[in-house]
């Protein structure tokens, strides 16, 4: 637990998503797999709220998230939420849309790696969630839709168009944000939407796997990595490099770099605390 | 024709280019097949003219770019324009060049996708023309040759050095700016540099097949999608997020978005007005 | 020689490398084969030096960057860098992180193209020094490896976290910084982070022959598409666009555009001056 902690409590049970929290690996589950995994209100705000809460403490270094049943999410539900944001007025319709990107931001912002775990559909909303993950674990049938404009809306939704161009390159996203086509493992392998293919019905364990070697690593390290990665999207050469060099002076102060010289002395493996 | 229409006249006759506008589709051609296409000053100041008069309109909904002849355009004429040059001192020199790059910021600007479609040889600024395109709808004859450096001059014309990187990425634009080499379409198909890959001899169906789908479809959606692709390659996230939320709570406004759920509802096809 | 050129001496010996100027071509070569060319501070210092050296003369122009014995570079050496930052303090962590960072802006800024010319191992250090390079000219054995979380630091060493996502995509690019795996000579062509492969002990030769080209070319030209790619990165696309634009003018009064023009027509190759 950080110190840093103040008088707002720990959140009891979620409601809308399945959480477990083992030994520094939350797994995060869309749990309503009778619809696919549609995101309602409460879910989006769950997401939300679950990842402000993680970031707030220690106790977290990785983070999967996945989606149970035949898929792992169909997006935004066609009657909780289109039919429900047909009668809000602008203000409600704002605040709706900020807190779909908040999660997104969440995601890219929160001090531990995310790795989705993805099989069968990642559509709309889905697929953004999926986009804005640090790794896209997938199996063969998984496919992605950012089917936002087959419902009348924009391709940019939740960061899409500020994500997509910089993972698959401008060609390819806009094709696919302006279309809305189902893109399938093959073609997301190819261009590069994809971190790992799995066997058919293993993206789970993988993405488990692969969370508990980044939990048990050097987690500072991958932290660090992580905000790198998306603070330099947004900023200059110079300014990169410097931010490079103050990062890297900071961690050859940590217990993890210390710890590698002694092992590579001692021809052992590192002990990783994570600091 | 839209509300916001002032004193200047619509251009009744385009000298330098062939314009024909059906339902929502504009289909501007480049017709100098004996010249391969190849830019005059007056294609590029109708090039600019003509896509600010139809951003002004609201009749355009999706607009293709094609060429007459062997191939789609060998870029600016050795002649009539790098002759020309030659004699023209520094104001016109620069005069010359802000023209050339106001008609990619028009093709990246125009509130409606832009289709390039592509046969033999995209060069030089033809080769811009088409990668400043929404959509590169090409066959298998279409190349691409970025050949500035081949005539002495930067290979980061009518913003190439931007666009190209994040198409391709930083590796792939270098190569190609820097050395003006010709890129064929497998290759081409492999970097992300072509959209859709047709049969021989049909990139121009193809092209207007697809121009009339978006012209009639969520045609507002897909405007929009557009215009953040554009402008969130020059934003931070935060305000990508916060861009897209007011987007989306414009859009579910919007007649389409409506008309999307009460067609899910009534388990029929959605009729798009495209506003 | 430049008119540019103050008091400060051309250095007379290059200790920590090996360094070779043969008519507009410098070739840098990593030297130390029995530890894999691993970098000490004397050869992050001597590069750092070096390319400021030559971006103040006009005498070269291109240059390759190779190493010697079983591979390219092996990264930081663990007893000297690491074992030596281990007991230094935070103004020197931070003045040890700045040098190294200087180097690859200087790779990134230098007026003229750098080749990496990569075989075998580039790792670490190594494989951003490559990753900075305009051209990678490598061959079937070359293996890039960016293990610095492998050793408890950040991924985003020497602004390693902003280039990677601009050539490969950031997917492939946070997959590469936080594991630290290797991408062999295969994956790497096919996310674009090759710009030539070459046969087997041949990448030498074959980057050497791109810099002569470079070299024999329009130089100029080259210099400027390497400015406008780099410089553009960190623009928006009118200031991009308005960049391009006096560039080209700028170059529309050089001698290589004239050039270009008299021997066209006169049906002769151009006689280049780099001017």
């Amino acid at each position: 637990m950080s110190p840093f902690t103040g008088s707002a409590a720990r959140t009891a049970r979620w409601e809308h998503l399945r959480v477990d929290l083992t030994a520094g690996v939350a797994t995060v589950t869309l749990a309503r797999p009778d619809k696919l995994n549609a995101l309602t209100f409460g879910a989006y705000a769950d997401l939300r709220d679950l990842l402000a809460e993680l970031s707030r403490e220690r106790s977290v270094r990785a983070l999967v998230l996945a989606g149970e049943g035949r898929g792992f999410c169909s997006g935004g539900d066609v009657d909780e939420i289109i039919g429900a944001t047909l009668s809000m007025d602008t203000a409600q319709l704002l605040d709706f849309n900020r807190m779909t990107g908040q999660v997104v931001r969440a995601v890219r912002e929160c001090p531990f790696p995310v790795i989705a775990a993805l099989h069968g559909v990642a559509a709309g909303a889905g697929a953004v969630l999926a986009l804005a993950a640090d790794f896209r674990v997938a199996d063969p049938t998984a496919r992605f839709a950012f089917l936002f404009t087959r419902v009348g809306l924009s391709g940019g939704d939740m960061g899409a168009a500020y994500l997509l161009p910089r993972v698959v390159g401008l060609g390819h996203a806009t094709r696919l944000l302006m279309l809305g086509e189902p893109v399938r493992a093959p073609e997301a392998e190819r261009i590069g939407l994809i971190s790992e293919l799995t066997d058919e019905g293993r993206a789970d364990e993988a993405a488990g796997a692969l969370a508990r070697r980044l939990a048990d690593g050097p987690a500072l390290a991958y932290a660090q990595t992580k905000a790198l990665l998306t603070a330099e999207l947004d900023m200059p050469l110079a300014a990169a490099v410097e931010l490079d060099a103050s990062t890297q002076a900071l961690l050859m102060n940590g217990e993890d770099y210390a710890e590698f010289h002694k092992a590579f002395k001692e021809k052992r493996a590192p002990q990783w605390s994570g600091r």
